[in-house]
């Protein structure tokens, strides 16, 4: 099972986000539901191995981090209204620090990084790691951030992690998650 | 310059579709959007030597063909409403078979799949063609599908054309364009 995990560093921790607007009354909620529709997406399929944590930063309740199973996610579409509706529905649910099904395959707990952290190695994508295509292994869990940079104090919490770079440009966290999900398929189906 | 044109089959060719529903009212015009998107965007710039060309093929008013210009489109942000609010802004401008500019760096003009390919020599992105990665050289000009095939008409307009395949699995079309941009982006910069 492969996981991607998005710090949105201004990401609204309550329902009262307009689905009208994503970027601003959402705190960027866009890039989120962009890397929901990017790590779980095939053409008329989802990946079923795959899950994407968002780990949402803002105002007014957070850190609170919502967990969406490729394996059981239903009432999913592409678009980033799809996956904003799901986040706005299981947002307000009452939870505690272990995550909750909210919705099929949506689950939601209190904790940010800190937690994540100290349950998965991650590897870290950032421009200046190794190219993700000459790496000879990876772990299994990818972090990544939104359009912010990690903070201090998230740089902190992952110093040690290995970092890992999809090419020489700065990229969106959901095109760079396109990246790696396109490199794992070729090397899980050891592609010409 | 790079571009790259989708054939949108049942995008709407008027202005009457909601911006809140893009994939119902607009004929999945979610995903032409996801397309400028994946096109144009590097993290914190545009893509200054990218266009994009949506070629919508609905009702009522079809063909008509929007090119959204890397070097030169204002106002558009990463999100698919940003994107679909362009489109809307300029689908009902009167034009005949030449560009016209509607909109800063957004053009629109009649005509389809047929004049495009009189125009650039495309590859077509095809799970069937070779892996861009192990191609020697591509053309400038890259054509896809949304999430239906092509036709059979547009198949034999195509028949020529070369094809390349980004991976092994199946993809959206805005993904196959992230990887295609990232495929660019390492060679032009010799990466690694």
């Amino acid at each position: 099972m492969t996981l991607f995990a998005v710090v949105g560093h201004t990401a609204r921790t309550d329902g009262s986000f307009s689905i009208n607007d994503l970027p601003g009354s959402g705190g960027r909620m866009d890039v989120l539901c962009r890397c929901v529709n990017a790590s779980l997406f095939l053409s008329h399929e989802l990946r079923r191995d795959v899950d994407c944590c968002l780990i949402l930063c803002g105002e007014p309740a957070g850190p609170k981090t919502i967990r969406f199973s490729g394996s059981s996610v239903r009432s999913l579409s592409p678009d980033e209204r799809s996956a904003a509706a799901l986040i706005k529905k299981v947002i307000d649910t009452p939870c505690g620090s272990t995550f909750r099904e909210a919705a099929p395959g949506v689950f939601i707990r209190k904790g940010g990084l800190e937690q994540i952290i100290a349950e998965h190695a991650f590897a870290v994508l950032d421009e200046n790691g190794t190219d993700i295509r000459t790496a000879a292994d990876f772990p299994a869990a990818f972090l990544l951030s939104d359009h912010l940079n990690f903070t201090e104090q998230e740089e902190g919490l992952i110093r040690d992690s290995p970092r890992f770079s999809v090419g020489p440009r700065c990229l969106h966290a959901d095109h760079t998650i396109t990246l790696v999900n396109n490199e794992l398929d070729r090397r899980a189906c050891a592609w010409r």
